[in-house]
């Protein structure tokens, strides 16, 4: 197919691929819980080099999935979510590099997440689907890898949950990684932001239509709970100088206050707009389940260190970005890493950014991607 | 009635006045509305001088009521929500000042607002009460100190949207303060507090039992989306650091992860506590309203300067007092108002106060009173 259309260091266009586990080897969770078969979505842009050595592994976010880059047709407009980083002479080049992008068990955009059929049962698991842990979203790319041949990755990179997969690849499975680059993320979610994840999950709960995760056969859909949790969570990646210059205290459509409840604010209409849209693309029982695996992640839970964490990624280059406008993780947390694989004596660059705010995940994302990681880490 | 089993410096039983406006005034609202008969809820303690020069206002935020210092009852353990600074004694000392606290209008805790029973149709009037103002709410104010006899008030004192209040007097009825303590608040809503403001309204209209505001005489009310709305604000009241130090990420009632979506972590249960408790308390459409009037706030509109704002306020003192670890009304918006009353000839003490975390509005209060502002403002 052709790919005149596209900009000449796109990829062009991509399809999502599907990588289900073997039958008779199921899943275990880090509850302890077990299902099969599970599938993982992905795709990958590049070529993977005769020595298996050139793979960079792409993660998402909280929102996101496997369509990082290019185009989903002819007819597409609007590249993957991170499109900016991913192509020919791009950062992560793929004249040169193997690009993996993997969705995340959990997920409704493709992989197995609670939205999936239970073949048991025949409708869909709801509630019923065991929880899931960023090590348990890690475990099941290391599947995929295995699948694809590819015993050690040259980078994995990601921002906010993605980079707690990056920094997850390189507490728990370092022999398989040989750079980490985590952005904009922390080693363990505190109680702030527990605190956001929970209050956007009580939007949901109160929600009738959710019906306890119990929805997918019914007319209505729990979009009202899952706007207002998007609307909390959309906040939270803007700054309040990033929204003061975005909107100030410009009106929606008139030029005086109309002192009534309809939207006044252009901020407000904004939100509402995010939010509404969020419901057109994303599952409230994946949201749910996804910012939960958030919540429990804390790499020095086990060894009450992070240093000690990280003890097995001597040989594991990393490059920590952090972004001083960030309030959901800011820069100390940022440095906190750093600090940990300073003492565990690791291999480690880390940059802290002024500037341009999150605006999201994906915009981060976009934004971070620096030379200097494909100079000095993702570079053979 | 005995107060001896008061703390001595308390001022012992306290209890609420109303004040309804005459009838042949009604009161005009700043988006034109008018309405009547419209009654303030207010509490006083110590007394007034001969000179009637002697008065102190008390600014509420949020949701504050009239309750600011003393007991409800022999049997009430909870003192009013600014006990700790009003009293014999204390920073606003009751021996010396008489300390006016008054409830605004739009509230729920006995002045005239959307739960009120309009006399024409003799129901609530839930959404047609018309929309108010922080300037509405001086106003009120303003003809209840008529009613006490009071021409000039020696200090108004509030934080957050008590701060607000505080500054609009300056701004507006200057004449009639000698000296102004807004505590932890702006000139101006931002975008980010529109954004917050506006979640949690949408929380409250996505509850089915919200019913456009017309909920009074049906027997469910809408708590849900109220206390989502509670849970997004309480957020804002705590800094990232506050929350670390008082949950961590510390289990609820259990020593390992339950995997499971009921309360795991103490912050979630806390904060679900905290929007459950406000539905006992408060009403969902008051909470609209107000809200409301926290947007529409900006001094600077009329005259594109904050500086121009207080132009008349040159005979007024002011002490502005900000906290660095409050992100809602972060220390360099109180700056903003301190340069500006600068420029405008203003006499300005201001302190920036490190530490102690707003926890709420009360709470900052509690901290924020200080002997400063006792010897340097209050006192004649």
């Amino acid at each position: 197919m052709s790919t005149d259309t596209f900009p000449p260091n796109s990829v062009g266009i991509t399809e999502t691929q599907y990588f289900t586990f073997a039958a008779d080897e199921p899943f275990v969770f880090e509850s302890g819980a077990t299902l099969g078969p599970i599938t993982l979505a992905y795709q990958t842009y590049g070529k993977l080099d005769a020595a298996h050595a050139n793979a960079v592994l792409i993660c998402h976010a909280l929102s996101g999935g496997a369509h990082a880059a290019g185009y989903r047709s002819l007819q597409d407009t609007k590249p993957g979510w991170w499109d900016s980083a991913i192509g020919p002479g791009k950062a992560f080049d793929t004249d040169r590099f193997f690009v993996i992008s993997s969705n995340i068990i959990g997920s409704c955009y493709g992989s197995t997440g609670p939205g999936s059929i239970n073949p048991v049962t025949g409708k869909s698991y709801g509630l019923t689907f065991p929880v899931v842990t960023i090590g348990d979203m890690v475990r099941a790319q290391e599947r995929l890898l295995d699948h694809l041949g590819i015993a050690r990755l040259l980078c994995v990179v990601g921002g906010s949950m993605g980079g707690m997969q990056a920094l997850e690849w390189a507490a728990h499975h370092p022999a398989r990684v040989r750079a980490v680059i985590p952005l904009a993320t922390t080693a363990h979610s505190n109680a702030m932001h527990i605190a956001l994840s929970e209050v956007g999950r009580q939007a949901i709960y109160a929600d009738p239509n959710w019906q306890g995760g119990d929805y997918y056969e019914n007319h209505r859909r729990p979009d009202a709970g899952l706007a207002v949790a998007r609307m909390i969570a959309h906040i939270t990646y803007l700054s309040e100088e990033s929204m003061h210059r975005k909107f100030g205290r410009r009106l929606q459509d008139h030029e005086r206050f109309g002192y009534q409840f309809q939207t006044e604010f252009q901020v407000e209409s904004y939100l509402k707009h995010q939010g509404m849209a969020f419901t057109q693309r994303f599952d409230a029982n994946s949201y749910l389940y996804i910012t939960k695996a958030i919540d429990y992640f804390d790499l020095s839970a086990a060894s009450n260190s992070l240093a000690a964490a990280f003890a097995g990624a001597k040989d594991v280059k990393f490059l920590v970005v952090s972004f001083t406008s960030d309030w959901l993780y800011p820069s100390h947390q940022s440095k906190e890493i750093v600090r940990a694989l300073t003492v565990s004596g690791a291999d480690v660059a880390s940059s802290e950014r002024v500037g341009p705010v999150k605006c999201a995940a994906a915009r981060i994302q976009r934004r971070a991607c620096p030379e200097r990681s494909r100079r000095s880490l993702v570079a053979r």
